[in-house]
């Protein structure tokens, strides 16, 4: 791999080009020979796995299960609920043949699963006691875009869906409210991303949905990022699909849906609000090495450090993700930059002044601060240290999410902040200033924020009476 | 779901319908809308759990990390090695449009990963320091069959498929037989299968291996299955994908790589070796449910058995997969069919006289045996006898496959076993006579075990001079 560390483009300069230079440099990613398509190299995949195992164990908390559904829909299947292959029909990519043979009907590779779930569904739902079903799956998932970008936008990406199949409607909603509380939890305790829980207006709803619930983050251009959706899709793919069961009081009804879905654009938003001019800033929680410790000594000395720089690694792995960089061929002022680039937490330095005085020097990645630590107290100053950058990667993305938020009573007046930031205004509700708006400006209703309906003001597009709260800004 | 228990057909007198019954009646999968492909049910998916956390610990124990690779693969490079195109090119799906146009080239749902994976790492390894790679890929693959069988051969499966680079052939050799020792170790110890290992003869390599290393079980019907490979590919991939790095000599060389895989197959081997007329027996390890507890009372004793049930479920949750089966509008002996149909390792049974006597009754799944056990000796006990009913599946399948193994002098010999065993028998090392025997007896060589090469006997088809000592068998 490339060992010779470029320069990354600043971020204040062009933030696009130094998202794309971080994620190279950071060896998060690699581009496939296929347009559209991304590698998600080990370093990246690790974040992937460690949000799976912080989701996935929710998701069985809350008594769901895992399965697994064909990669293949066919046609026919994929049409049978009307919004919904109309939403996705052009973002859709086909088998035709199969071995040396031509298919009679050409099979979609999945964009999203309700449609051979809800086939399957029908089939295995007869009885009231056979509800609720509680089931999700791990999967990837190809979507044919035009513009690609790594993590944000990609023809294949990796994601868990939810569907489940609920007796009532108020059931069917608590489940997505409730894992919508799941995805909030992770992404603010493990991602360390602040989010704005809301509804989207019917114009941003998931085809074929009822409702769609969303978390919306702020990334550090000021640009919003959906993190992640959950929703209730009423009767509408049980209707189209067939799901329906015999309730306790003898009469034959359709089962209420919901789905949910939570993929690896997570890692993307992770870049994006934590990262800076050096590269990524992870949070502890989820980054595949916590602690980096980089011996420093020539000559003479330098057997003599790496060899304590071992026994320090080997303490400290019982507590902490921790890797020594033992490289002969980098200096130490090389290896700072490399690992600071890839966003480890805490570094650790020691050489031959410290061993003499039984301390090492601690730096964090978060507030770049130093700071000399007894090696007795290691072992409690390392998780310490771990949770401190936990929340004040937390504490500064909230900071510039709130110096980044605006109250408007007028669309124009997002011009003065170059239409970058979280806008909070009044909407009629009508999908014609939606759309005037999207069209004037790229600004697109986020959601509408939960506890802020309904509004008693002016709609800052129209300046008619408003009937919501909303949240405007520009979405990736 | 379908909780009318029907009689599955007896293992000795069909035991493909047999298979076909018990993976349907224990709801392992269903059948899909596509023919060839099946959906993997909760209960199916959470031994695939089980099994992948197993192999996934011992991956990165051993230095392998994951990653994630496209699914779809350009014609191009697919044919890049002349073997491998071969082999797959009848079975493999291809995708010809994306959303609304006709592509280029078509691009194959990948039936394997070495082309995509050998192109990226030509890109990522250019010095002897970036030697060994050593990722694994948690995935799906599609290969087109025409005759399928649920989880011994499907269209879509879900497998891992590791793929290393090495700066030597010794080394690559070494991890070759390292993963081939892992994954003895999770089938044995998890799956509770025995396995013989060995090396493919020629005819039956992967398609661009040097050698193919396999482990090779006995199923319930006499018939072998291949439950893991492991590839040493010598330089053909990496010539072909112009994987090369400078060597320390200043040398510019050929990486040597290996790859290995085991899949959702293995459930099916589990289910073959281990399952009897009654269903399923799962091996406590890998069973999603190791004790259930069936409350027997009626009238008046119902809810306070019920009651007691819940307290003992709620003590042995600390320490295994416990289940109350608290349906009330089936019987004790229905709920008791219905768990041995899903292969639950130990039931507990508590009645109003248990209760009396602070007792319960314990029946284990594998022997069929009753016990009484006090109360509080639960916690004791049950570890106990979950670690019985592991080691007792072993001991049975392992004496099912010594009882069924044979030693032959000529191929006809196999004729009074009905070709259903493991023959072991001398072989000349020509492909004629393996051939010969395959268009005769449908017997292939399952591989040439460890251990027992060079042999000086006379070739079991033509009594020509043997090279090899080679396991002969029916195969799945």
């Amino acid at each position: 791999m490339d060992k010779v560390l470029k320069e990354i483009t600043p971020k204040s300069s062009d933030f696009s080009q130094w998202y794309v230079d971080v994620i190279r440099k950071a060896d998060m990613v690699d581009y496939a020979p296929m347009k559209g398509f991304m590698v998600m190299k080990p370093y990246s995949y690790r974040i992937w796995e460690f949000i799976q195992e912080a989701m996935d164990r929710r998701f069985k908390e809350t008594g769901h299960e895992n399965a697994y559904f064909p990669l293949l829909i066919p046609e026919h299947l994929l049409a049978k609920e009307a919004e919904h292959i109309e939403g996705f029909s052009a973002e859709v990519a086909w088998v035709t043949m199969g071995g040396r043979e031509v298919l009679p009907e050409r099979l979609a590779v999945r964009p999203t699963s309700e449609t051979i779930i809800g086939a399957m569904y029908s089939q295995w739902i007869h009885s009231y006691r056979d509800l609720p079903v509680l089931i999700n799956q791990w999967a990837n998932v190809l979507r044919w875009e035009k513009a690609t970008r790594p993590f944000l936008r990609t023809t294949e990406f990796l994601w868990q869906e939810g569907h489940t199949v609920h007796r009532t409607a108020d059931e069917a909603l608590r489940e997505t409210l409730q894992q919508l509380e799941i995805y909030r939890e992770v992404i603010e305790e493990y991602l360390a991303i602040p989010v704005i829980q809301g509804v989207k207006s019917a114009g941003e709803r998931f085809a074929g949905a009822v409702d769609t619930y969303t978390l919306e983050s702020l990334m550090g251009d000021g640009r919003a990022l959906q993190t992640a959706t959950s929703h209730f899709l009423g009767q509408h793919f049980s209707k189209a699909f067939d799901i329906q069961f015999l309730d306790e009081d003898g009469v034959l009804k359709y089962g209420w849906t919901t789905s949910w879905g939570s993929s690896t654009r997570m890692i993307g938003a992770l870049i994006m609000v934590h990262g800076d001019d050096k590269g990524l800033r992870l949070p502890p929680k989820v980054a595949p090495i916590q602690v980096v410790i980089v011996p420093i000594g020539r000559g003479e000395d330098r057997e003599k450090v790496l060899a304590h720089a071992r026994d320090l690694a080997a303490s400290l792995t019982a507590i902490a993700r921790v890797k020594l960089d033992d490289r002969d061929e980098f200096t130490p002022g090389y290896k700072f930059n490399d690992w600071e680039m890839r966003g480890v937490p805490l570094r650790i330095e020691i050489g031959p002044k410290d061993m003499a005085k039984n301390q090492v020097m601690i730096a964090r990645r978060d507030t770049g601060e130093k700071i000399s630590v007894a090696e007795s107290d290691l072992l409690t100053k390392v998780p310490e240290l771990l949770n401190a950058v936990q929340d004040e990667l937390f504490r500064q993305a909230k900071e510039f999410q709130q110096s980044h938020s605006y109250a408007i009573a007028n669309y124009q007046e997002m011009d003065q902040y170059g239409y970058r930031g979280f806008f909070r205004g009044d909407w009629c509700g009508s999908e014609e200033c939606a759309t005037r708006l999207k069209t004037e400006t790229g600004i697109t209703i986020r959601c509408l924020p939960f506890g802020e309906s309904p509004v008693t003001g002016h709609c800052v597009v129209c300046d008619e009476p408003s009937q919501y709260r909303a949240l405007f800004a520009r979405a990736y």
